[in-house]
């Protein structure tokens, strides 16, 4: 871990509460696989009969966890997630396969299915082969204490350098039928998913075939965690899955087979906004943030372009130490609209710090008052808005400033 | 300017001695436009039927000074060349478009030449208004006192967050003749050139055609100063221009017309080289740096894809922070080997640092010795080479690390 082991300042008073789940339980160990005194396995028993979707890294550099749920996903069921902290168990090589392979024969004793039902992720250090012995031997006893009621022990046990856990839930009606959605994630560095936050996992009683989850997640990851970022550094290991155990049908909820059905319509917006909520609590954790940063780029070409230029601007060094020390540094701003190599109309750029209109019409705004907009700067939350001039469509990214205390944890990360 | 103002550990000991070029002449003055008590325009003469060509920045929020340049250099003919530090003249719509015209206005009176035949650069703050009338009354005094013997004075004048002048002088025969080429640029931070460099001004006696300058230029910006980065944010205002005055055909030199010219070939590689010499010796004065990084791609598809590779190195945050660290965390060597998007065979990756093979086969090297790695990293230059185990194309891009002076510099450059 780095030197620096303040929480952000964006950690919740208190963390958000979650339901229990009909058919998911959840179980934590202390396996010592590289922390001391804290959890670092995870083990999610799901009912048989959950569906399972999700995205995973487009890393060229994925890691052996990866490549097993991205083999897995191909059948849409789950019966047991499994995941570790402190060793991402990525280019490990042929070790790295053995060690998932091991881990999926332990899992599927453990709790009785087959081995395309398991799921696994790894998040840690890159590089180091993964020892899974240190904690294949204790999912069977985790099978046998798994509880409900666990949301919050099951995130925390996937933190590395995170600073808090991050929760989510919500509900909505399928139907007549009430259904919940609870998620956790983790992540604070290397993030700028190509996919999925490095570990995001989602669970529902919903009854949902595993192909309309699939449509949904993988439509919602587009404007939700492949719109945040915290370094424009990519993990090789981003896995985002959502398990839906389909117990809300002994409640009455008619299982619904198409992503497109009206019926998932408040469901669908729900779990959108629970991946919004998460993506964004993942960058308040960003490393050693001190600001949270939203980029809303408008008068784009499509909505993939107002992105680009969103994320040119979220992942420019120069423009995220500007934030930092609250210069409202706007010709950096225009600097990396420029960079983005999207269209934009350099004369008709317009661009405001929160409520304040800094340029307009390709050059900085008649009004502008440098002392009003450093006051702005001041706040701890940041919004910056830019129109490109040149078409209709809207963007927006999340991020995190780049300060002092990023360096610290990252200079020193693995020692 | 910004807290940090310690020069570079990599400044030379000692500048490299440019000697006189015939037919270029330099003079400079304190214009007061930011900086206070030091050189801030320069101005160069050059003698009628100096050609020139020169790549700018593809910015699409490119400065006023840019424009004007990619225009006249369509003519291939340069008089004069006026230069300002302090302003970038960026983002400054119609009056930064005026401030261009008048400064050119000024110099063709000057020098006594066509409005074609002056090139304009700034570099500075992009976003506030440049008042010309602070320098463009000094032209007239600075032509009459124009010297040939002031490279070193010229390039100090066009200084923002650099800690020392980029020199660099090479000879080359074409034919019989001996021919100069003497050259200087400017740069620390905002370096990703999409092009060239800030600002890289080259001079020679050379009779070269401005289509055989152009070729070449644009060829050479390629593997120099399009292989160099310090923290992946693009200049609004990069400009490389190159000047030839031709007047080596009074020693003898028949001009050449062709860049393929087998005559051009020494030229070309002494052109080629002084171009690299710059690069590096901008990567070295990178913003707060402590180490110079060279990433060495090798067993790439193409040139680009290793180049690609390594831009995605040599611009990970995550990765340079671990390197200010003097930690050999290859596995983010891994990451970004991975997000770069480029082809390449995770288990045929191999990855060292300086001559420490830490990777083989896509996992760790068998014999990799953390010790002996770390030590490595103390060193001050550091070369990280990688086999990305697809083909047989390299490319090599230099840069430098992440560290706390970088974000000191960038937090509170305008104050």
């Amino acid at each position: 871990m780095g030197k620096v082991s303040s929480v952000s300042p964006f950690a919740p008073a208190k963390l958000a509460g979650l339901p229990a789940i009909d058919g998911v339980a959840f179980a934590t160990a202390e396996a010592g696989i590289r922390y001391k005194k804290r959890t670092d396995l995870l083990l999610a028993v799901l009912d048989a009969g959950t569906t399972v979707a999700g995205v995973v890294t487009q890393s060229k550099t994925a890691s052996a966890p990866v490549l097993a749920c991205r083999k897995h996903l191909k059948k849409g069921a789950a019966r047991a997630l499994v995941v570790n902290s402190g060793n991402a168990n990525a280019f490990t090589g042929q070790r790295g396969r053995e060690a998932v392979d091991v881990t999926i024969e332990n899992a599927v004793e453990a709790v009785g299915c087959k081995p395309h039902e398991v799921f696994v992720a790894s998040t840690g250090v890159i590089g180091e082969p993964l020892d899974a012995a240190k904690f294949t031997h204790l999912l069977a006893g985790l099978a046998k204490r798994a509880e409900p009621d666990a949301f919050e022990k099951a995130a925390r046990a996937i933190m590395t350098t995170d600073t808090y856990p991050k929760l989510a839930t919500r509900s909505a009606l399928i139907g007549d039928t009430e259904v919940t959605i609870n998620g956790f994630c983790k992540g604070a560095g290397m993030i700028a998913p190509d996919m999925a936050t490095m570990l995001c996992f989602i669970f529902t009683d919903a009854a949902v075939s595993a192909d309309a989850l699939q449509d949904l997640i993988a439509q919602h990851t587009q404007t939700t965690f492949n719109c945040m970022t915290i370094d424009g550094d990519t993990s090789t290991s981003d896995t985002c899955l959502v398990f839906a155990t389909g117990r809300a049908a002994e409640r009455g909820q008619k299982p619904v087979s198409k992503a497109k059905s009206k019926k998932l319509q408040a469901f669908s917006e729900a779990l959108h906004d629970l991946m919004r909520d998460l993506a964004i609590q993942v960058a308040k954790d960003g490393e050693g943030l001190s600001k949270f940063v939203t980029f809303e780029v408008e008068g784009a070409k499509s909505w993939a372009a107002a992105r680009k230029i969103a994320l040119a601007c979220a992942n420019s060094p120069i423009l995220k130490t500007a934030i930092a020390g609250e210069d409202p540094n706007w010709g950096r701003v225009v600097m990396a609209v420029g960079k983005s190599g999207e269209a934009a109309d350099r004369d008709r750029l317009a661009i405001w710090f929160g409520p304040h209109c800094v340029a307009l019409e390709g050059e900085r705004a008649e009004d502008y008052d440098e002392k009003t907009v450093a006051a702005y700067m001041k706040n701890r939350e940041i919004v910056i808005r830019v129109n490109a001039g040149v078409g209709k469509a809207a963007a927006t990214v999340w991020t995190c400033d780049l300060t002092h205390d990023y360096v610290s944890i990252n200079a020193d990360y693995r020692s």
